[in-house]
């Protein structure tokens, strides 16, 4: 690891992750493969219209599969690429960061002005 | 991992590392502590007041900590907090996952219209 130097690659791939509900979207796919409406359900604030544009944004990073099935009936399944899978190292380190820092501390101290 | 139920602290952690600059700040701030003017000399497309902002933002999360040394000349340093370091694997993370997966696919492919 070197922080000396400004990474491009770096600060696209963490602001990718960190981009409104993509994080939160990668997640939810890491036990398998999901529909529309299960994803929905797995993410109770996000809406119609974020999650889908947020999908749009992932597949066309390459993080996110999109699966139609030959129907009938024709069904949609979104899933992680191998790229979307290589996340969840990420993703745990993550959630583990969070339970063990922001338990304590609700979101409202980010919204504090600062002294 | 638990990728079934909705988690609102790793959704906010996971935000708060990819606002824009902060997990870059925070990945210049890892080798240790640094003043403003370095700050800006390690990330060159930072403005001073994105990163004056976002170094505020960063204190308020207690993931930076502003040192003011008793002077003359006072001088002002930037550091990462324990909750700040505990960070570092997840950005060595992103940071290998950036160049396994980014490093062929320049940014522009997140910018092109989706097919």
């Amino acid at each position: 690891m070197n922080g000396e130097d400004f990474c491009l690659q770096f600060q696209q791939a963490v602001e990718l992750i960190g981009r409104r509900w993509c994080g939160t979207i990668a997640r939810a796919l890491l036990p398998g493969p999901r529909r529309f409406t299960e994803l929905r359900r797995a993410i109770p604030q996000i809406s119609d219209r974020a999650l889908s544009q947020r999908l749009r944004e992932l597949e066309a990073e390459g993080v996110v599969i999109r699966r139609v099935s030959t129907g009938p009936p024709v069904e949609v399944a979104y899933e992680l690429s191998a790229k979307g899978r290589d996340l969840e190292q990420i993703i745990d380190g993550v959630e583990h960061w969070a339970h063990e820092w922001l338990g304590s501390s609700p979101h409202h101290t980010y919204e504090r002005a600062h002294p």
